[in-house]
Protein backbone atom coordinates (compact mmCIF):
# COMPACT_ATOMS: atom_id res chain seq x y z
CA UNK A 1 0.00 0.00 0.00
CA UNK A 2 1.60 3.53 -0.61
CA UNK A 3 2.02 5.45 2.09
CA UNK A 4 -0.50 8.37 2.38
CA UNK A 5 2.19 11.36 2.29
CA UNK A 6 6.03 11.72 2.04
CA UNK A 7 8.71 14.55 2.89
CA UNK A 8 11.23 15.71 0.61
CA UNK A 9 14.46 17.76 2.62
CA UNK A 10 16.90 19.64 1.28
CA UNK A 11 20.37 18.74 2.29
CA UNK A 12 22.51 22.10 2.83
CA UNK A 13 25.70 22.82 4.35
CA UNK A 14 27.65 20.20 3.09
CA UNK A 15 31.37 21.13 2.59
CA UNK A 16 32.90 20.99 -0.47
CA UNK A 17 33.11 17.46 -2.63
CA UNK A 18 37.07 16.72 -3.08
CA UNK A 19 38.44 13.02 -4.77
CA UNK A 20 38.90 10.89 -1.95
CA UNK A 21 35.99 12.60 0.16
CA UNK A 22 33.90 9.80 1.71
CA UNK A 23 30.05 10.98 0.89
CA UNK A 24 28.64 7.99 2.88
CA UNK A 25 30.48 8.88 6.34
CA UNK A 26 29.68 12.69 5.37
CA UNK A 27 26.31 12.48 4.91
CA UNK A 28 26.09 9.78 8.01
CA UNK A 29 27.69 12.85 9.99
CA UNK A 30 26.05 15.71 8.67
CA UNK A 31 22.71 14.53 7.34
CA UNK A 32 19.18 14.29 9.27
CA UNK A 33 18.90 10.98 7.91
CA UNK A 34 16.39 8.40 9.84
CA UNK A 35 15.67 4.97 9.29
CA UNK A 36 13.93 3.81 5.80
CA UNK A 37 14.88 7.18 4.22
CA UNK A 38 15.87 7.53 0.61
CA UNK A 39 19.05 9.75 0.25
CA UNK A 40 19.54 11.10 -3.22
CA UNK A 41 22.67 12.08 -4.26
CA UNK A 42 23.24 13.90 -7.35
CA UNK A 43 26.02 12.46 -9.48
CA UNK A 44 28.29 15.26 -9.87
CA UNK A 45 29.34 15.09 -6.16
CA UNK A 46 29.41 11.46 -6.12
CA UNK A 47 31.84 11.71 -9.55
CA UNK A 48 33.65 14.42 -7.73
CA UNK A 49 34.46 12.44 -4.82
CA UNK A 50 35.61 9.59 -7.06
CA UNK A 51 37.69 11.40 -8.89
CA UNK A 52 35.74 11.49 -11.88
CA UNK A 53 37.06 14.83 -13.00
CA UNK A 54 39.35 15.21 -16.33
CA UNK A 55 41.31 18.61 -17.89
CA UNK A 56 39.74 19.53 -20.92
CA UNK A 57 41.24 22.56 -23.04
CA UNK A 58 38.78 25.20 -22.63
CA UNK A 59 40.17 27.14 -25.96
CA UNK A 60 39.40 23.79 -28.05
CA UNK A 61 35.50 24.31 -28.76
CA UNK A 62 35.05 20.27 -29.79
CA UNK A 63 36.64 18.77 -26.87
CA UNK A 64 33.59 18.73 -25.06
CA UNK A 65 32.02 16.48 -28.01
CA UNK A 66 35.05 14.50 -28.72
CA UNK A 67 35.08 13.43 -24.74
CA UNK A 68 31.35 13.06 -24.81
CA UNK A 69 32.12 9.91 -27.61
CA UNK A 70 34.58 8.63 -25.63
CA UNK A 71 32.64 7.50 -23.02
CA UNK A 72 30.11 6.46 -26.04
CA UNK A 73 29.40 2.79 -26.82
CA UNK A 74 27.34 4.02 -29.52
CA UNK A 75 26.57 7.83 -31.07
CA UNK A 76 22.54 8.11 -31.80
CA UNK A 77 22.12 11.00 -33.11
CA UNK A 78 24.25 14.03 -33.39
CA UNK A 79 22.77 17.79 -34.20
CA UNK A 80 24.66 21.15 -33.80
CA UNK A 81 26.97 20.38 -30.77
CA UNK A 82 24.28 18.22 -29.39
CA UNK A 83 25.17 13.85 -29.49
CA UNK A 84 22.87 11.79 -28.12
CA UNK A 85 24.91 8.67 -27.05
CA UNK A 86 24.77 5.34 -25.44
CA UNK A 87 26.88 5.02 -22.28
CA UNK A 88 28.93 2.18 -21.30
CA UNK A 89 26.28 1.63 -18.25
CA UNK A 90 23.42 2.00 -21.43
CA UNK A 91 22.12 5.49 -20.32
CA UNK A 92 20.79 7.33 -23.54
CA UNK A 93 21.28 10.71 -22.68
CA UNK A 94 23.33 13.75 -24.18
CA UNK A 95 26.88 14.20 -24.31
CA UNK A 96 27.78 10.89 -22.34
CA UNK A 97 26.18 12.29 -19.09
CA UNK A 98 29.72 14.77 -19.66
CA UNK A 99 29.24 17.97 -17.40
CA UNK A 100 31.21 21.22 -18.04
CA UNK A 101 29.19 23.02 -15.21
CA UNK A 102 29.70 23.72 -11.81
CA UNK A 103 33.36 22.77 -12.30
CA UNK A 104 36.42 24.99 -12.63
CA UNK A 105 37.52 25.70 -16.27
CA UNK A 106 39.40 23.43 -17.85
CA UNK A 107 37.53 20.60 -16.20
CA UNK A 108 34.98 18.29 -16.73
CA UNK A 109 32.87 15.94 -14.20
CA UNK A 110 32.17 12.01 -16.04
CA UNK A 111 29.70 9.78 -14.96
CA UNK A 112 30.85 6.96 -12.02
CA UNK A 113 32.27 3.96 -13.57
CA UNK A 114 29.69 2.15 -11.56
CA UNK A 115 26.94 4.29 -10.08
CA UNK A 116 25.02 1.38 -8.40
CA UNK A 117 28.14 0.67 -6.88
CA UNK A 118 28.52 3.99 -5.67
CA UNK A 119 24.87 3.93 -4.42
CA UNK A 120 26.22 0.95 -2.16
CA UNK A 121 29.20 2.22 -0.74
CA UNK A 122 26.81 5.03 0.93
CA UNK A 123 24.53 2.94 1.85
CA UNK A 124 26.91 0.96 3.61
CA UNK A 125 29.12 3.54 5.29
CA UNK A 126 25.51 4.84 6.69
CA UNK A 127 24.26 1.17 8.07
CA UNK A 128 28.19 0.99 9.43
CA UNK A 129 28.37 4.41 11.18
CA UNK A 130 24.74 4.93 12.27
CA UNK A 131 23.32 1.48 12.21
CA UNK A 132 20.64 2.94 9.83
CA UNK A 133 19.21 1.08 6.51
CA UNK A 134 18.34 3.56 4.22
CA UNK A 135 17.65 3.99 0.39
CA UNK A 136 20.17 5.40 -1.87
CA UNK A 137 19.61 6.88 -5.31
CA UNK A 138 22.46 8.49 -7.76
CA UNK A 139 20.51 11.49 -9.58
CA UNK A 140 21.21 12.90 -12.62
CA UNK A 141 19.57 15.33 -15.04
CA UNK A 142 18.33 14.02 -18.54
CA UNK A 143 16.13 14.90 -21.34
CA UNK A 144 13.41 12.80 -22.72
CA UNK A 145 12.85 12.24 -26.29
CA UNK A 146 9.64 13.77 -27.11
CA UNK A 147 9.56 15.85 -24.22
CA UNK A 148 11.24 19.35 -24.04
CA UNK A 149 12.44 20.23 -20.23
CA UNK A 150 15.13 17.99 -17.95
CA UNK A 151 14.42 15.44 -15.54
CA UNK A 152 16.32 14.13 -12.78
CA UNK A 153 16.34 10.56 -12.96
CA UNK A 154 18.00 7.44 -11.10
CA UNK A 155 21.49 6.14 -12.55
CA UNK A 156 22.27 4.17 -9.40
CA UNK A 157 20.46 2.99 -6.47
CA UNK A 158 20.88 0.78 -3.87
CA UNK A 159 18.27 -0.73 -0.65
CA UNK A 160 15.31 0.52 -3.00
CA UNK A 161 13.53 -0.90 -5.46
CA UNK A 162 14.15 0.55 -8.79
CA UNK A 163 11.40 -0.75 -10.56
CA UNK A 164 8.35 -1.75 -8.53
CA UNK A 165 6.44 -4.75 -9.92
CA UNK A 166 2.60 -3.92 -9.70
CA UNK A 167 1.69 -6.68 -12.45
CA UNK A 168 -0.49 -9.31 -11.21
CA UNK A 169 -2.23 -6.97 -8.45
CA UNK A 170 -5.95 -5.45 -8.40
CA UNK A 171 -7.07 -2.43 -9.46
CA UNK A 172 -9.54 -0.87 -7.61
CA UNK A 173 -12.20 -2.37 -9.15
CA UNK A 174 -11.02 -5.69 -8.62
CA UNK A 175 -9.58 -5.97 -11.70
CA UNK A 176 -6.33 -7.63 -12.33
CA UNK A 177 -3.67 -5.18 -13.33
CA UNK A 178 -2.11 -6.10 -17.00
CA UNK A 179 1.64 -4.18 -16.57
CA UNK A 180 2.13 -1.64 -14.19
CA UNK A 181 6.08 -1.44 -13.72
CA UNK A 182 6.28 1.73 -11.80
CA UNK A 183 10.18 2.91 -11.86
CA UNK A 184 9.96 4.52 -8.09
CA UNK A 185 13.15 5.12 -8.25
CA UNK A 186 13.20 7.70 -11.26
CA UNK A 187 10.30 9.22 -9.56
CA UNK A 188 11.88 9.49 -6.27
CA UNK A 189 14.78 11.01 -7.93
CA UNK A 190 12.61 13.66 -9.75
CA UNK A 191 10.89 14.35 -6.30
CA UNK A 192 14.19 15.07 -4.71
CA UNK A 193 14.96 17.28 -7.77
CA UNK A 194 12.49 19.74 -6.95
CA UNK A 195 13.76 20.70 -3.64
CA UNK A 196 17.58 20.46 -4.79
CA UNK A 197 17.56 23.88 -7.58
CA UNK A 198 20.37 24.26 -10.18
CA UNK A 199 22.11 27.00 -8.59
CA UNK A 200 21.43 26.26 -4.66
CA UNK A 201 23.85 24.41 -3.27
CA UNK A 202 21.89 21.26 -2.56
CA UNK A 203 23.56 18.26 -3.89
CA UNK A 204 21.83 15.54 -1.29
CA UNK A 205 18.08 15.46 -0.38
CA UNK A 206 16.35 12.81 1.64
CA UNK A 207 12.86 11.40 0.94
CA UNK A 208 10.88 10.10 3.47
CA UNK A 209 7.82 8.25 3.68
CA UNK A 210 8.22 5.80 0.95
CA UNK A 211 6.31 2.83 0.91
CA UNK A 212 8.20 0.38 3.03
CA UNK A 213 7.84 -2.68 0.83
CA UNK A 214 9.83 -0.74 -1.36
CA UNK A 215 13.13 -0.99 0.47
CA UNK A 216 15.15 -3.94 -0.99
CA UNK A 217 18.22 -4.90 -3.07
CA UNK A 218 18.33 -3.24 -6.73
CA UNK A 219 20.09 -2.28 -9.21
CA UNK A 220 19.45 0.59 -12.14
CA UNK A 221 21.47 -1.26 -14.40
CA UNK A 222 19.38 -4.79 -14.19
CA UNK A 223 16.03 -2.76 -13.29
CA UNK A 224 15.88 0.03 -15.63
CA UNK A 225 18.26 0.31 -18.45
CA UNK A 226 16.53 -0.94 -21.18
CA UNK A 227 18.94 -3.35 -23.21
CA UNK A 228 20.22 -2.26 -26.55
CA UNK A 229 17.87 -4.26 -29.34
CA UNK A 230 15.15 -4.64 -26.37
CA UNK A 231 13.52 -0.72 -27.36
CA UNK A 232 12.08 0.15 -29.95
CA UNK A 233 13.76 3.79 -31.34
CA UNK A 234 17.33 3.37 -31.15
CA UNK B 1 15.58 29.50 -4.78
CA UNK B 2 14.28 26.30 -4.56
CA UNK B 3 12.71 25.71 -1.36
CA UNK B 4 14.34 23.31 1.48
CA UNK B 5 11.37 20.94 1.83
CA UNK B 6 7.91 19.90 0.64
CA UNK B 7 5.62 17.81 1.22
CA UNK B 8 3.33 15.19 -0.90
CA UNK B 9 0.17 14.45 0.44
CA UNK B 10 -2.17 11.76 -1.12
CA UNK B 11 -5.85 13.04 -1.20
CA UNK B 12 -8.21 10.03 -0.40
CA UNK B 13 -11.96 9.58 0.65
CA UNK B 14 -13.01 11.06 -2.71
CA UNK B 15 -16.59 9.67 -3.94
CA UNK B 16 -16.98 7.44 -7.46
CA UNK B 17 -16.03 9.82 -10.34
CA UNK B 18 -18.83 10.10 -12.99
CA UNK B 19 -19.19 11.60 -16.18
CA UNK B 20 -20.12 15.70 -15.04
CA UNK B 21 -18.53 15.71 -11.73
CA UNK B 22 -17.23 18.99 -10.89
CA UNK B 23 -13.80 17.89 -9.92
CA UNK B 24 -12.97 21.34 -9.09
CA UNK B 25 -15.61 21.58 -6.73
CA UNK B 26 -14.67 18.15 -5.36
CA UNK B 27 -11.80 18.87 -4.67
CA UNK B 28 -12.34 22.54 -3.12
CA UNK B 29 -14.86 20.84 -0.71
CA UNK B 30 -12.86 17.77 0.14
CA UNK B 31 -9.54 17.87 -0.38
CA UNK B 32 -7.00 19.61 2.37
CA UNK B 33 -5.87 22.28 -0.23
CA UNK B 34 -4.06 25.86 1.35
CA UNK B 35 -2.68 28.54 -0.67
CA UNK B 36 0.16 27.91 -3.13
CA UNK B 37 -0.60 24.22 -2.96
CA UNK B 38 -0.39 22.31 -6.30
CA UNK B 39 -2.99 20.03 -6.80
CA UNK B 40 -2.08 16.41 -9.51
CA UNK B 41 -5.23 15.12 -10.42
CA UNK B 42 -4.81 11.40 -12.28
CA UNK B 43 -5.88 11.44 -16.10
CA UNK B 44 -8.21 8.93 -15.77
CA UNK B 45 -10.72 10.59 -13.02
CA UNK B 46 -10.57 13.72 -14.87
CA UNK B 47 -11.41 11.33 -18.05
CA UNK B 48 -14.38 9.90 -16.55
CA UNK B 49 -15.46 13.41 -15.34
CA UNK B 50 -15.42 14.69 -18.64
CA UNK B 51 -16.93 11.79 -20.39
CA UNK B 52 -14.49 10.56 -22.27
CA UNK B 53 -15.30 6.71 -21.72
CA UNK B 54 -16.47 4.73 -24.57
CA UNK B 55 -17.24 1.30 -24.94
CA UNK B 56 -15.50 -1.35 -26.41
CA UNK B 57 -16.86 -5.38 -27.03
CA UNK B 58 -14.64 -7.51 -24.84
CA UNK B 59 -14.85 -10.28 -26.80
CA UNK B 60 -13.06 -8.07 -29.68
CA UNK B 61 -8.99 -8.95 -29.30
CA UNK B 62 -8.28 -6.03 -31.62
CA UNK B 63 -10.32 -3.70 -30.30
CA UNK B 64 -8.35 -1.91 -27.76
CA UNK B 65 -5.67 -1.40 -30.82
CA UNK B 66 -8.36 -0.05 -32.82
CA UNK B 67 -9.29 2.68 -30.72
CA UNK B 68 -5.62 3.59 -29.96
CA UNK B 69 -5.19 3.68 -33.57
CA UNK B 70 -8.46 5.89 -33.75
CA UNK B 71 -6.90 8.35 -30.89
CA UNK B 72 -3.51 8.66 -32.78
CA UNK B 73 -2.71 10.85 -35.74
CA UNK B 74 0.40 8.94 -36.39
CA UNK B 75 1.67 5.71 -34.97
CA UNK B 76 5.06 5.50 -34.66
CA UNK B 77 6.07 1.76 -33.71
CA UNK B 78 4.46 -1.46 -33.33
CA UNK B 79 5.54 -4.72 -30.91
CA UNK B 80 2.65 -7.31 -30.69
CA UNK B 81 -0.24 -5.87 -29.15
CA UNK B 82 1.51 -2.36 -28.28
CA UNK B 83 1.26 0.25 -30.29
CA UNK B 84 3.62 3.77 -29.75
CA UNK B 85 1.30 6.51 -31.04
CA UNK B 86 1.17 10.27 -31.35
CA UNK B 87 -1.74 11.26 -29.86
CA UNK B 88 -3.64 14.97 -31.42
CA UNK B 89 -2.13 16.94 -28.24
CA UNK B 90 1.26 15.38 -29.52
CA UNK B 91 2.07 12.95 -26.53
CA UNK B 92 4.14 9.75 -27.68
CA UNK B 93 2.98 7.48 -25.61
CA UNK B 94 1.88 3.34 -25.50
CA UNK B 95 -1.78 3.30 -27.05
CA UNK B 96 -2.71 6.48 -27.42
CA UNK B 97 -2.79 7.04 -23.71
CA UNK B 98 -6.36 4.47 -24.11
CA UNK B 99 -6.98 2.98 -20.43
CA UNK B 100 -8.73 -0.21 -19.58
CA UNK B 101 -8.24 -0.66 -16.63
CA UNK B 102 -9.77 0.98 -13.44
CA UNK B 103 -13.38 0.47 -15.62
CA UNK B 104 -15.89 -1.47 -15.96
CA UNK B 105 -15.21 -4.16 -18.18
CA UNK B 106 -16.43 -3.40 -21.67
CA UNK B 107 -15.09 -0.01 -21.46
CA UNK B 108 -12.51 2.42 -22.13
CA UNK B 109 -11.01 5.76 -21.28
CA UNK B 110 -9.68 7.88 -23.31
CA UNK B 111 -7.38 11.00 -23.23
CA UNK B 112 -9.05 14.43 -21.91
CA UNK B 113 -9.58 16.80 -25.20
CA UNK B 114 -8.00 19.29 -23.83
CA UNK B 115 -5.95 18.62 -20.34
CA UNK B 116 -4.48 22.33 -20.25
CA UNK B 117 -7.94 22.97 -20.35
CA UNK B 118 -9.18 20.31 -17.84
CA UNK B 119 -6.17 21.61 -15.32
CA UNK B 120 -7.81 25.46 -15.81
CA UNK B 121 -11.22 24.26 -15.11
CA UNK B 122 -10.19 22.76 -11.89
CA UNK B 123 -8.21 25.72 -10.72
CA UNK B 124 -10.69 28.39 -11.41
CA UNK B 125 -12.97 26.06 -9.45
CA UNK B 126 -10.88 26.24 -6.43
CA UNK B 127 -10.47 29.78 -6.84
CA UNK B 128 -13.77 30.70 -6.68
CA UNK B 129 -15.08 28.42 -4.40
CA UNK B 130 -12.28 28.82 -1.89
CA UNK B 131 -10.25 31.59 -2.92
CA UNK B 132 -7.25 29.63 -3.08
CA UNK B 133 -4.44 30.17 -5.67
CA UNK B 134 -3.26 27.18 -6.56
CA UNK B 135 -1.51 25.11 -9.39
CA UNK B 136 -3.08 22.02 -10.72
CA UNK B 137 -1.54 19.17 -12.38
CA UNK B 138 -3.34 16.62 -14.69
CA UNK B 139 -0.74 13.40 -14.50
CA UNK B 140 -0.53 9.91 -16.61
CA UNK B 141 1.64 7.20 -16.57
CA UNK B 142 4.09 7.28 -19.39
CA UNK B 143 6.97 4.65 -20.77
CA UNK B 144 10.19 5.82 -21.80
CA UNK B 145 11.81 5.12 -25.16
CA UNK B 146 15.29 3.85 -22.83
CA UNK B 147 14.48 3.20 -19.66
CA UNK B 148 12.25 0.32 -18.23
CA UNK B 149 9.18 1.11 -15.52
CA UNK B 150 6.48 3.67 -16.10
CA UNK B 151 6.70 6.99 -14.47
CA UNK B 152 3.57 9.78 -14.10
CA UNK B 153 4.08 12.76 -16.17
CA UNK B 154 2.01 16.11 -16.51
CA UNK B 155 0.08 16.05 -19.47
CA UNK B 156 -2.15 19.23 -18.59
CA UNK B 157 -1.38 21.95 -15.64
CA UNK B 158 -2.32 25.58 -14.90
CA UNK B 159 -1.08 28.01 -12.66
CA UNK B 160 2.16 26.02 -12.28
CA UNK B 161 5.40 26.36 -14.36
CA UNK B 162 5.59 22.93 -16.87
CA UNK B 163 9.29 23.92 -17.24
CA UNK B 164 11.37 26.43 -15.29
CA UNK B 165 14.31 28.07 -17.41
CA UNK B 166 17.29 28.24 -15.68
CA UNK B 167 19.07 29.54 -18.91
CA UNK B 168 21.18 32.46 -17.88
CA UNK B 169 21.35 31.58 -14.38
CA UNK B 170 24.44 31.42 -12.22
CA UNK B 171 25.54 27.97 -10.64
CA UNK B 172 27.06 26.90 -7.64
CA UNK B 173 30.44 28.13 -9.08
CA UNK B 174 29.19 31.67 -10.51
CA UNK B 175 29.75 29.81 -13.78
CA UNK B 176 26.95 30.65 -16.54
CA UNK B 177 24.61 27.38 -17.27
CA UNK B 178 24.08 26.99 -19.92
CA UNK B 179 20.64 25.20 -20.68
CA UNK B 180 19.36 24.00 -18.15
CA UNK B 181 15.21 23.78 -18.65
CA UNK B 182 13.87 21.83 -16.09
CA UNK B 183 10.56 20.23 -16.61
CA UNK B 184 9.33 21.01 -13.15
CA UNK B 185 5.60 19.82 -13.85
CA UNK B 186 7.00 16.43 -14.79
CA UNK B 187 8.83 16.43 -11.52
CA UNK B 188 5.94 17.27 -9.82
CA UNK B 189 3.50 14.80 -11.18
CA UNK B 190 6.18 11.97 -10.69
CA UNK B 191 6.28 12.67 -6.77
CA UNK B 192 3.01 12.97 -6.52
CA UNK B 193 2.59 9.23 -7.77
CA UNK B 194 4.75 8.11 -5.19
CA UNK B 195 1.91 8.56 -2.66
CA UNK B 196 -0.60 7.33 -4.70
CA UNK B 197 -0.02 3.66 -5.99
CA UNK B 198 -1.89 1.84 -8.53
CA UNK B 199 -4.71 -0.22 -6.46
CA UNK B 200 -5.01 2.50 -3.15
CA UNK B 201 -7.84 4.49 -4.46
CA UNK B 202 -5.62 7.81 -4.56
CA UNK B 203 -6.16 9.76 -7.38
CA UNK B 204 -5.35 12.90 -6.04
CA UNK B 205 -2.56 14.22 -4.09
CA UNK B 206 -1.09 17.91 -2.99
CA UNK B 207 2.58 19.04 -3.14
CA UNK B 208 3.05 21.54 -0.72
CA UNK B 209 6.29 23.93 -0.87
CA UNK B 210 7.11 24.30 -4.37
CA UNK B 211 9.12 27.24 -4.99
CA UNK B 212 7.10 30.23 -5.41
CA UNK B 213 8.14 32.05 -8.43
CA UNK B 214 7.01 28.59 -10.32
CA UNK B 215 3.32 29.38 -9.55
CA UNK B 216 2.60 31.21 -12.90
CA UNK B 217 0.64 30.51 -16.20
CA UNK B 218 1.45 27.69 -18.30
CA UNK B 219 0.77 24.82 -20.46
CA UNK B 220 1.79 21.30 -20.80
CA UNK B 221 1.06 21.86 -24.72
CA UNK B 222 3.18 24.80 -25.26
CA UNK B 223 5.92 23.99 -22.84
CA UNK B 224 6.29 20.59 -22.70
CA UNK B 225 5.45 18.95 -26.19
CA UNK B 226 8.11 18.59 -28.17
CA UNK B 227 6.56 19.05 -31.95
CA UNK B 228 6.56 16.71 -34.61
CA UNK B 229 9.77 17.30 -36.42
CA UNK B 230 11.79 18.83 -33.52
CA UNK B 231 13.08 15.93 -31.75
CA UNK B 232 15.53 13.25 -33.03
CA UNK B 233 13.62 10.11 -33.01
CA UNK B 234 10.67 10.37 -34.38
Amino acid sequence: MAPASLTVLGVEGLPEIVPGSSLGALLADRAPVEQSDVVVVTQKIVSKAEGRVVTVDPADPDAKRRLAESEAVRVLRRRGELVITETRHGFVCANSGVDLSNVAEGSAVLLPVDPDRSARGIRDAVRAIRGLEIGVVISDTFGRAWRRGLVDVAIGCAGIAAVVDLRGTLDGSGRMLAATEMCVADEIAAAAELVMGKAAHVPVAIVRGVDRSWLRESSVAAEIVRPYGEDLFR
